[in-house]
């Protein structure tokens, strides 16, 4: 596996892959990585010749206050796990190499970066759009391989390759779990042994949604939120911060859940923010199957 | 010469063409060709292998009650004026294919986009900067044309490469001029006889604070401003709108010209909004060569 640091030569690399006619795949990743990533990666690896994953922990996506000075950084851990993955090359810049004056130019998706997670992070999505644009015009025609785990991020990464044409095809992957349910996330990290017993809170809260649309069948969606509300209520560790029901392309809350939706969730158990939302479909009123 | 309104169908084309090691130049316009788009295409043909023109008129870059619907469109006519200048292929996409559903995602380069033409047109830049971002995501790796008679279209432009590392280096070409020096546009077709007879004022405002800086000696950007609007206002028929003294780089105001800067005008001659802009280099005091 070869460490590449600098713009130009994993161009470089890439275009001569692409030159003998082999498909790239590619998974960015702040570092940190964890069996999500690695599972991100092996998708890549399966469907692509070569492999690339990006490191690097962007300033851009980080408000002021915000975990950006201790976000877990362990290049070599991450490099092994990279490896382990089956990862071809791995990019990681230093902030200077990626904005070495600061960056004037800024990539914003409106309306989908405004709700949910963008209310309460502002400014975060457009961090996230531009580095995203910026690393999508460093590596070139590729596939790009993203966690469903962040739903909104993942929309958003989607309408940026449509709306300005990158030749990019994004590959929603599921969200990985561990056995209690809790969403696989580098910020996981950070949580005490207590918080961590109570971290799946936001996952049961989510299935409680689900049981409500799917066997209760419940449609307004406020009905639901307020289902999710409660079920977070009973962590006493946990503030939630939103429990939305969205429509899954442009989540904007439907007046009636008639179809497939999006259950969104965010809060704080302890001090850690965790994120984490699931799919639910109401049951067909004929009973065709 | 082939013509393409596809994007993917461009793509294929320009990957086939670096595949076989040959350099793509790229010149964006809105159409309306005339002899300042003829040399930026010449230029392109000397440089390069295969050379791309682009005709699109920008939506996004017109602000309400602009030109959008009048600008002038001729197609047989651009299609002429490139094979002419040497083009290989020309794009010239559909407003349909470039925005199937009206974009979300805008690309702003904050400063550079706010003085000067960004202060008189609104938006007018971020329009600019999006269209020019996915046109370059298309194209891929490329030298790209732009004239340096909208000079800060041209420092908007390099620096979105910059900051975005788009695989394109732009390359800033000289105004071509009438005899009369009006700088080629295609809004000078708005022109009506009277108006063009007019029209050199803004041009000639400039050569009147190139001389101030360069032959006076003057080092106030205040009083060459006023020289610039003293000239302009020689003429009736113009309306002034700014008439500005820039640093290069970054189109601030210096506190005294010691060194190269950039003379920017702009103004309507009858209804018609013209710009223009000139380099001027103040005296080397110690009379060095």
């Amino acid at each position: 596996m070869k460490v590449i640091d600098e713009p130009a030569a994993l161009r470089a690399v890439l275009d001569e892959a692409r030159r003998l006619g082999h498909d790239v795949g590619f998974v960015p990743t702040m570092g940190a990585l964890h069996g999500g990533h690695r599972s991100l990666v092996r998708r890549a690896v399966a469907e692509c010749d070569r492999v690339v994953v990006s490191l690097f922990v962007n300033p851009l996506q980080f408000g002021p206050g915000e975990d950006f000075e201790s976000y877990p950084r362990d290049l070599a851990a991450d490099l092994a796990q990279a490896e382990e993955a089956g990862a071809d090359l791995v990019f990681a810049p230093s902030t200077r190499t990626m904005y070495p004056e600061g960056p004037l130019t800024t990539v914003s998706v409106r309306y989908l970066s405004d709700a949910l997670e963008g209310r309460s992070r502002p400014g975060h999505f457009d961090g996230v759009a531009t580095v995203v644009a910026k690393l999508f015009a460093i590596v070139g025609p590729c596939l790009a391989y993203f966690g469903e785990k962040d739903y909104q991020q993942l929309l958003i990464v989607s309408r940026l390759v449509h709306d300005l044409s990158f030749p990019v095809t994004v590959v929603p992957c599921p969200t990985i779990r561990e056995p209690d349910g809790l969403a696989l996330s580098s910020r996981n990290a950070y949580l005490s042994p207590d918080d961590r017993k109570a971290a799946p809170i936001f996952y049961w809260s989510l299935l409680a949604g689900k049981r409500a649309i799917e066997e209760n069948g419940v449609t307004d969606p406020a009905q639901v939120s307020a289902v999710m509300q409660g079920a977070a209520g009973r962590e006493g560790r946990a503030r939630l911060d939103y429990a939305q029901v969205a429509r899954p392309h442009d989540l904007c809350v439907p007046q009636v859940i008639t179809s497939e939706v999006r259950l969104m969730i965010a809060g704080h158990v302890g001090r850690t923010r965790l994120i984490d939302n699931l799919v639910a479909s109401p049951p067909d009123k004929e009973g065709a199957p």
